[in-house]
Order: structure tokens, then C-alpha cells, then sequence
């Protein structure tokens, strides 16, 4: 998501009887005349801009303080710091995830909430890593020194990954830091951050999902809300609560209409600097293509969560997600389907072109618009084997598995093949997953215990073993090795009923194994996973090389940008650290204003209006409790600041430093496109 | 859908205080090791089986009293007449689409039910054409006898039209009763099918659809079930309950568990003659279409019906029905997907090959396989500008627009541009919907008093617009000129505000008018209609001329399976009238025995175990007057008639011609596929 809720006094020790809560929770988003654009490195923070407009000089070390309070959750969000014993904010919806895996028939922490009285109720997670940004390094021409001239892309690929790969494991054998080479500007520059790594991550507290969720998928990306989306967990280090030096101070007023505030989070994904062909594809093949995924996954987990709670219980965070992705992907698309905006694109692009065609030293990176172009049309032609063999897309947020084949059990056959595969080769040739300095993280995913639902897994992998013979038709000879002669469902059963990686001991034993012994196992998942890795190998191949040409084509276009507007830019969000800023403050829609704080008055409201009926129901203890509130209290809140998916859960910070709100969501679809396009910030984003 | 609800005894008078009612509702499969197959003429009855397996020979008198007591529903479905005065028991799911029309946001009968205490209550529906089957003529020599040798595919299939028209006229003119040319076995034959037509039709009674359709979608399709799936309209002419000579004999007791029973009514469509590459095609290309565009569909629907009831209000007939087909499309996909089913349907074809090849005679139709091979994959080739612009495939139940442009505006719009230019053709050579022999159901379509409503037309032309334009790419030419260089959304919003076929009295004001006067009224949405006109009549004429190709060539392969097998079989479903048998009787699922009849006692139990929670909550007034039940009173019940969509709300008819039961419902998805495989019954059906 990506919006802001914030708790401005949250009585946590009264919480179990919400007698004395005084909550506020707003949301943000880029709007109106003057909206901040930008989601800046912290080592090349907006100084310029903050003095000239806001009249603010951010100290180094007001910025250190604030970079290292911030928290990322590898699961795919933000956080804080609030406590120098460990204490985390983020976003329930960030936390839905070990919600749901921490809970069982007997305890649905997801929907009913849950709150650690002391530190030994506190819940452990399965497989959550939180990261927290300690430094970063330019290793661009390191990077770029290992590409000789006359390679093939293959070989620029390999070289620029085995030069990773090295400055990685150094970093890591030296430091023991979590080191990860991140790609900035596409390509312009890479830079190596370093993070602290906590895998030790207990759950403290969550509201019902009801609260944090008020008004369900028709409020999602909306404003006017109320929406109490936050959850806290505790790091702990050798067994103890981490002792946490940069943490934010509580602000428990909270801010005030038109005060500036800052967003610290790690954005996941903005396609602001794509050429108007990579926008164009992803207009008319990435994004439908997303878009009939996900309403094919929201009807199967809707059907199946209406047969039974306990399904309905099962399939409830996939189902969160899906229908997320489904409201933000329509939104990203209506927007680039919107003439206006495409014009506005079209203009900026040309304005670039333009220029570097003026400019002789610049001028033979107009071929890279065509190498971009010609890539990309290689991509789209490779996408329906990449998509469904190997993964959907690389994702820097864990495993993102094959399209083909949807649940856990093939996630970690897929892992174990691979790891086995890819630890005998040298650390420099592996797929980045896989090497040296990210074995801890890999673990962490392989040895989880959340727990595995047999009939959750045939019917997701039935749904996509279906999926995969439509796609490619049931003659194929692919289609007909995998499905072994069974229907799809046949085969899902058989597959999940006859694996035993379910068993975390039986996982922790194959892993230690060589590939002759795995393949001896005779698992049918494991068997499964090496059936199709050649060609998914080969589909990755295609895609890397495809990739590493586009990467080396935006280099030099982010080159020749920085030659025509100097350096004063910001890279598209790559799920790293970045901070944004922006103004507390109400606007305008269909000519109504509408303004920047709701109110706990406007959620009985709200809920009133449509009879307490999901998803506008309030959990009974909240109705009991009515009268003990203050109803003028703020709930949520829109700023201006640029924030996009994985944002959510990151801290909104006054400029004391302070904690004064959380992001939640951002007010998405085509009309905030629409906003950003009237203040001349014509990009379209991801939200 | 396709079972079987059976009433067996409702104390109408009281229903209003439920107090004296026994109802029995039952449900109907082809299963279990005897099961009965054919959906047979009334004109060709299987005789000789039910001689031979049943000893019982209905007389031509009962077949003609069961013939002329069955009602077809326009609107996609079956009934019967059970009165002396026009009273037609359906289904509710079949009545649900005049339930939604007359509906408003203060009176919500498909939700709510309702009940006529007296006949000046009843409740005229807004567009219902209801048919009875008077008579049947075989005019298959005069039909080809229009195709000349020489003539090409396209010349042909306008012979074939002209002459049909010609038939159709000729027997309006004469009879005065609707005169439709039916195409049987794919080509094979065509009969004339002459009909008595009411469209006064009013709504008697309906239960709550929560009654109805007691278990939702996770019950749909399954069974044991516990569905009052009924209502009741009665016929007018000149303003008088019409008088009915035929009408069935209300059987108190209902169906025994082991007796022979008849369902009479109109199943829609089957493939069971489908050559091996069309059905592949179907698998590969046809069922993944559908299924996407109905996920894309629920989950459009779902997401709008969340955000008030009154949308939820408004949806309620359209979700129904995209779930409802969603649910039955899995299953047929599922079957084929299947590689037993598959293979059985190889080895089916390669006999008939077999005989043909081994037949001097025949040789020469072993071509006509490899001439639907090839049409078929020119019809896939031109598939996405037929299916967008034209419709979705030509359906014999009013009208189904094209996919591009949802919504009943468009609709209009469409039929005005069409009906104003077809007109002025010679009847022959018109689209058959807009032939003189159908204008007065082309009327009623068109001058509906169906309400509009904006919000709903804007969210499905947007939508549909916006999938359109993913389709083909923004970028392509048509989907430019549809759009005139708005966003989909703006477009949508221009289009609905903008014209005035809202408004009944404009739609029939336009109707009278020539095409220059249509031009001039610069209807927006007519303009829309207008501009697409000449590519989707394109689209028409190809998909026309291969559906002619594949026409003869399927006649020349029912003629061979005439010559092989005799013709003791029975056509394809066309939704015209067809007669089925079977046994009311339990079957055994996953070792598991399951009784042929549920009762209320179950389905209080089914409801106590979801807590009563949707879908599985009984309305309150049930829960009132549960004791005043006999809990052991039989409510649904299972046959193995063959049955399909279309069939719902059949009469099932024991021996002595009275009316048991009625069909509702069909246990569908692989299983029922798997189930016939064993019987030696593979052929593939849509239920």
C-alpha cells in the first residue's frame, strides 16, 4: 500500500480494555498545487530544496539518526524504532504476514489481535528479517570496471554479477554486516549498502484486523479514512530485547494541518525513468497480464474462504494481498491509459531526447531508446516461459516463485534444487539469492515454521498447474511432462500429499545433502523442481541477458541526464532506504474539500452508515467503549509527501526527529496520477 | 446451472406464516453406474430404451401433454405450466433477472422475495418472453436445397440464411406463432419449431434468494443441497390469466428413491459432437477466454457491491450469473484437462474415423475433420475482434453484446443502429435476431423497462473499455478512435451522461426513424455504436463463413454417423425442447454413500454449522417457525437425468405426466465428467 496512519497515544497498558485510548491515525499522499516529489538517498538528501522551500537544514546527523531508526521488513515494508529496547512500529498490514503464520484454528491473531502483557507472552515469528541500513558506498566503477569492451550482454551479465558478487562477500567476511550491491538510476550507479540484520522478531501487539482494516477493499487507496493500521514487534538479539540507540522519540500530539513532515522508508518499485517503450509494454502486456492474475487468484481465495472460517482464516493474508494488488495495478493502469498523462510522458521524454540529440558528446545515446526498445520486445517475448518457470519477476522481497506452480511445497523444492545446484559453483557465478553473503536470509526463508495446510496447497497448486496448460495449451510437451499424465488436480494431490517437505527436519536434512542424494530422495515436489529447472534456467538466461542490455542502455541515458540536469535527481525506488518529504494538508476532489484529519466521531459514522456491516463492522469491545472516547480525536491524516508500496509502516517524522504518524496507504487509481499531473509531475508510479 | 429443486407440497395460502408447509426440493445428476444419457427430441423419443430398460411406453398423447405443458424462458432457462390459469413454476435463478429489473433500492424482491396475495398484485416484468413448443417440421431438404454446388463458404451461408428466412416468414405469416429454424447435429438436420409466444408475464411469488440459493457459491454445482430454488409467474394474454389446456398435475407425494422420472425443457448448449481439434480449441483458447473475462467480472462486481448495499442491490443478478458460470466453466475446463476424459474422447472419434475411413461411401467425409481444424483456427485467429465488437459467440437467448462495451446502454444502441440499417435489407439477407419473424421479440428487448442506472453503466463501460484497450494496445487505431482521447473512465462517463437512450420514449422515438435521422440525433453512444459497426460486421462475416464451413462439414459427419450407427441419437442441446429420463437415486463419492434425498433437519444443521453466517444463514422468519416443520420432510433430491444449463427449472415428470419436481441445479465440475468416463459416457458438457 503506502498512506499514513498514526497512533498519537496509544495507553498500551490499558490497551486490553481501551479505557483510556486517545488514538490518531492519518494518511499521506502527493497531492495538490505544491506536492514534494521525490524519494531521496539518505546519502544525497533534497538539502537545496528544504532550505529554499521550507527554510530547513536537516543536520548529518539529524539524517544518520533518522536512516538508522528506520527499519525494513524483508517481507515487504517499513518501520521504526520507537523504543530503545527493541520496539518496532509498523503497519498491521506490514505484520499480516507472521500474523498469519504465527496463528492456528485455536488462535487467529490476523482477525482477532493480539497484545504481550509481558515480554515473555511476546510471540516469535517464522521467518521474518528486519534490516536496518548502517551504511553506503559508491562501488560504480568497480562494478562497471569488470565489463570489458566486446563483451556479449551474456558476458557483461556474468562479469558485472561475479564483481558484485565479490564486493558483496568482502564486505560481508569483513563487516558481518548483511551487504547487498543495490542498482541505482537502472543502472547509472551501484552502490553498496550494509545492514544490520535482526532474525530474532517477536510479535508484541496487534489490533483486530478489523480496526486496522475498517472499510475493507472499498476504502482501500481511499480518503476519508479510519484505520487504526499499525502493529508492534520487538527485536531481540542472543535471546534479550535488542538495545536500540537510534530510536524516534514519541511525538504524542501528533502534526498539525500544514506542518512538514518526513517519510524514512524504503519505497519498493516506481517506473519513473522507464522510456516510453518500457512504459508502453507495461501499459499493454505487464500490467493486464497482473491484473488477470490477480482477479484469478481473488476468485479462487474468495470461493475458498466462503466455504468454511477456518478457510476463510487460511487464505486470509493471500487474499489482503491479492486484492491490494489487484486495486493498485487497476489504479497504475487507468493512469497510464489516461491520454493526458501519456502526453505529459511523451513531452518529458522528447524534452530529454531533444536534448541529447543537441548535444554531440551525448548524442549516440539516442541508440540506447532502440536497445531499450528491442529488449523489451525480447522480454515480452520470453515472458509467458520466465513468468511461469522461473519467477514473475525478480523481486528484491524474497522468493517470488514460478507463475506454474503457487504455494509453499514447490517454493522449497525449488529452493533446495537450486541451493544444492548452486552452491558448487564459485560464489561470483550464482544467481544472487544463492550466494555467499545471502545464505542467512536464504535459511531464514527454507527452515520457516509456518505452518502448511494441505488443502490450501492442492488448491492453489491445482489453480495454477491449470493456469499453466491454459497458458501454454494441454498439448505441449512441457505441460505434459509436468502433469505426469493427471489432471491438474490429480496431480496437485499427488504432489502434496506424496512430498515431505512439510517437515521442517526433512527440509534441514535435504539441505545438507549433494544433488545425487536429493535426487535419490525421490520427493515428487523435488522431482518436480529439477523436471522444469533446465528450462527455467534457460528463460532466466534470456531475461538477465535482456535486462543487462536495458541496464547498460538506462546507464547511459541516466549519463547523459546527469550531463543535462546535473545530479540534483533521485534514483526510482529500488525497496531501499529513501527519504521523502511533504505538508500536512487537506485538498480538493470533485470540488468538495475535503480535509487533512478524520476523527474517531467520523469512524462510528462511517459504520453506522452501512449498518455495522462488513467491511464497515467495529469489533464489539470498540461499540462497548464508545463513550469512553474522545470522538474529536484525530484518527488519520493526508500529507503531500511521495511515498509508493513499501512504504507502508514507514515513521512520519516532524522536525524534531520525532515520531508523529505512520504511513498506511496511498490515495492511489488514476486520480492521484491525475494530481501529480497537474503540478507538472507527470510519472507515473506504482502505489 | 442445471439440478433439481422439487416442491412437493406448498401450502401457498399460508405461505405468508410458513406454518403448514412441507416443501421437498431435490437435485438431478447423470451418475452412478446406469446412468441415463440423451437430451431427445420430442419428435424422436428414445422409445425403444425406455421399452427395454423400463419397461414403459409413454403414448404419442403424453408426450404431447408434457410438450406443450413446458415453457421455455427467453431469459436462459425452463418451467412448466401447473395451472389451468397461465400459473409457471421456475426456478428463482431463472426468474432472478426479472427479480433484479422490477427491483428498485425500495423494494429488493430478489433479495427479499415476494408474494402476489391476490392477481392484481402481481407484478408485470419489464421484458420476459416466455415459449411453448406447439410443433416441429423437418425442412432440412428445403434448407440445402438452397446451396448450390460451386457456391463458396460465404455464398453458401447466405443461400442457407435467405432460405431459412423464407421458412420463418412463410410460417409467421401463416400460423402466426414464432417460427424458428433449428440446426441440429452441428448441420446435420433443420427442423422448423413453431411457438406460442407470451411476453405479459407477472410475478406470483419468490422466496428469499437467501432460500433460494441457501449455501451460495461453496454450494453451487455440489450436493447434498437444501435450495427452495423456485418461483412462479403466471401467463396473461389480452390482459387475462391466459388459459392453459396442458398444464401438469401437481404430485403431492413426489419422486420414491429408485423411480423413473422425465425432465422436459430446453438445455442450452453441449459439445458432445464436437470434433477432437474444436474441442482442444475450446480447452486451449475458448474455456481460459471465458474464465478470465468472468474472474475479471466477479471480482468487478464483488468490489462495487462492497461499498453500499444499494450497489450490492444492483449487481446481485449480474454476480449470480458470473459466478454461477465461473463455477460451471472450471468444471467443464477441469474435465478436459483431464487425460482419461481426453482419451476416451480420442478413442469415441477414432472408431467413427475408423468406420468412415473402412466405408467406400464415406471416404471421402474423413476431409470434412481436417476442414474444422482449419475454420476453427481462423475463427481463433479473428476471435479478439469478433468477441470485442461484435459478441461474445451468437446466442440463441436475446442478446449478447460485445465484450468491448458493457452495459445495457450500449445495448440499446446497438440495436437501434442495427435494427434502423438491417430493415432496409430483404428480409433473407438480415442478421437473424432482426428478421421479420423476430421483431416483436426484437421489441420487447429493446423497449424494456428495465431501470438504468449510471454509476453501475459507467463502472462496466469503463471497465470493459479499459480491458479493450488491453486487448489490442492503447495504441491501436480503433481502440484510439473508441476512446477519441479520453481516458476509459472519461470516456465512460461522456458516453452514459451524454445520451439519451435512457429514456424509453427517445429509444422508440429513434426506432422509428431512417439511419440519416439515427445520425443526426448525435447520440453519443449511438455514434459509438455507429463507429464500430463496419469492423465488428467484418468480424461477423468471417466468424459467419467459418461457422458455414464447419456447418457442412459437420453435416457430412452426421450423415456418416447416421450411415455407422443409425439414427437412434439424439442432436447437440440448442435450447430448444428436449426430453431426458433417469432414476432418482444416491450414488457413492469418495467411498462415502450420499443419500438421493436431503430434508429441513439438514439444512438447519448445515446453517448451525457456519453460525448462520452467509452464505449459510437462514432467514430469521425460518428460524421463527422451525418448529412448526416436520424436520424429516424430503427437500432436494438427486436423478441421473442428463441435464445441462438451460435446463433449470424444468419439470421433472414421474410416469402418470405429473409434475415431482424441478430441476435446479447440476453436479458438475470433473466429477460429474469422471463419473459418466466410468459409464462408458465420455463426452464432454457444459453443465
Amino acid at each position: 500500500m503506502g498512506i499514513l496512519c498514526w497512533p498519537m497515544l496509544i495507553a498500551f497498558s490499558n490497551f486490553g480494555k481501551l479505557a483510556s485510548i486517545a488514538i490518531g491515525c492519518l494518511i499521506g499522499f502527493p497531492v495538490a498545487a505544491a506536492a514534494d516529489e521525490g524519494m531521496w538517498l539518505f546519502n544525497a538528501p533534497p538539502l537545496k530544496q528544504l532550505k529554499e522551500k521550507y527554510n530547513f537544514e536537516p543536520t548529518p546527523q539529524w539524517l544518520e539518526h533518522l536512516q538508522k531508526a528506520s527499519v525494513r521488513f524483508n517481507s515487504g515494508g517499513s518501520g521504526s524504532f520507537v523504543s530503545e529496547n527493541g520496539l518496532v512500529i509498523t503497519n498491521h498490514h506490514v505484520g499480516a504476514d507472521t500474523l498469519q503464520k504465527i496463528s492456528s484454528q485455536e488462535h487467529n491473531y490476523l482477525r482477532d489481535g493480539f497484545y504481550a502483557r509481558t515480554q515473555t507472552e511476546e510471540i516469535k515469528s517464522t521467518d521474518l528479517e528486519l534490516n536496518v541500513l548502517m551504511s553506503m558506498e559508491d562501488v560504480t566503477a568497480r562494478v562497471n570496471g569488470a565489463v570489458k569492451p566486446g563483451m556479449t550482454s551474456d558476458q557483461a551479465s556474468s562479469a558485472r554479477n561475479s564483481a558484485i558478487a565479490a564486493i558483496e562477500k568482502e564486505s560481508k567476511d569483513k563487516t558481518g554486516l548483511r551487504s547487498d550491491v543495490v542498482t541505482l538510476y537502472r543502472g547509472g550507479d551501484y552502490h553498496l549498502y550494509r545492514y544490520k540484520r535482526y532474525d530474532d522478531i517477536r510479535l508484541v501487539f496487534a489490533p483486530e484486523q478489523q480496526m486496522a482494516f475498517f472499510g475493507g477493499d472499498p476504502d482501500n487507496f481511499e480518503y476519508p479514512r479510519f484505520d487504526l493500521d499499525i502493529c508492534f514487534f520487538r527485536v531481540y538479539e542472543n535471546g534479550q530485547p535488542a538495545k536500540i540507540d537510534n530510536f524516534l522519540k514519541w511525538n504524542a500530539r501528533g502534526p498539525s494541518d500544514g506542518e512538514l513532515t518526513f517519510v524514512s522508508g524504503s519505497p519498493g518499485k516506481t517506473d519513473r525513468q522507464l522510456t516510453l517503450d518500457e512504459l508502453a509494454d507495461t501499459r499493454d502486456r505487464w500490467l493486464p497480464y497482473l491484473l488477470r492474475m490477480f482477479n484469478r487468484r481473488e476468485v479462487l481465495e474468495l470461493a475458498y474462504s466462503a466455504r468454511s472460517f477456518e478457510n476463510a482464516r487460511k487464505a486470509r493474508d493471500d487474499l489482503f494481498g491479492d486484492q491490494n494488488n489487484r486495486k493498485r495495478y487497476d489504479g497504475y493502469l487507468a493512469g497510464l491509459l489516461d491520454p493526458q498523462t501519456w502526453s505529459a510522458l511523451r513531452a518529458r521524454e522528447q524534452k530529454l531526447r531533444d536534448a541529447i540529440g543537441r548535444d554531440p558528446k551525448l548524442k549516440s545515446t539516442t541508440a540506447a531508446y532502440d536497445r531499450i526498445k528491442r529488449a523489451e520486445a525480447e522480454i515480452a517475448k520470453n515472458a509467458p516461459l520466465y513468468n511461469y518457470l522461473e519467477q514473475e519477476r525478480p523481486s528484491t522481497v524474497g522468493y517470488r516463485g514460478p507463475r506454474a506452480f503457487s504455494g509453499n511445497l514447490f517454493k522449497y523444492a525449488r529452493l533446495l534444487v537450486r541451493t544444492i545446484d548452486e552452491r558448487a559453483k564459485p560464489n561470483g557465478e550464482r544467481i544472487p539469492a544463492f550466494r555467499d553473503s545471502a545464505h542467512e536470509s536464504l535459511e531464514l526463508e527454507l527452515f520457516s515454521t509456518e505452518p502448511i495446510y494441505d488443502d490450501y496447497e492442492i488448491l492453489r497448486l491445482n489453480d495454477s498447474l491449470t493456469d499453466f496448460a491454459s497458458q501454454f495449451g494441454a498439448d505441449n510437451p512441457l505441460v505434459q511432462k509436468v502433469l505426469a499424465g493427471k489432471s491438474p488436480h490429480a496431480r496437485a494431490v499427488e504432489l502434496v500429499s506424496g512430498t515431505k517437505l512439510k517437515d521442517l527436519a526433512a527440509r534441514k536434512d535435504l539441505y545438507g545433502k549433494e544433488a545425487a542424494a536429493l535426487q535419490a530422495s525421490h520427493d515428487p515436489m523435488i522431482d518436480l523442481a529439477r523436471l522444469i529447472d533446465r528450462p527455467a534456467r534457460d528463460a532466466r538466461k534470456i531475461y538477465d541477458a535482456q535486462e543487462e542490455t536495458k541496464k547498460q542502455a538506462y546507464s547511459e541515458i541516466a549519463k547523459a541526464r546527469f550531463a543535462i540536469e546535473g545530479t540534483s535527481n533521485y534514483p526510482d525506488a529500488t525497496f531501499t532506504l529513501r527519504l521523502s518529504y511533504g505538508t500536512v494538508r487537506g485538498y480538493e476532489q470533485d470540488g468538495k474539500q475535503i480535509p487533512a484529519f478524520t476523527d474517531f466521531a467520523g469512524l462510528y459514522q462511517r459504520s453506522a452508515e452501512h449498518d455495522n456491516k462488513p467491511p464497515f463492522e467495529i469489533p464489539q469491545r470498540w461499540i462497548d467503549k464508545k463513550s469512553a472516547l474522545d470522538l474529536s480525536t484525530h484518527f488519520n491524516f493526508v500529507s503531500d509527501a511521495d511515498i509508493i508500496g513499501g512504504n507502508s509502516g514507514s515513521p512520519v517524522v516532524n522536525k524534531a526527529g520525532e515520531f508523529a504518524g505512520i504511513i498506511f496507504d496511498g490515495i492511489g487509481r488514476d486520480a492521484a496520477l491525475r494530481r501529480r499531473r497537474s503540478v507538472q509531475r507527470a510519472v507515473p508510479t506504482n502505489f
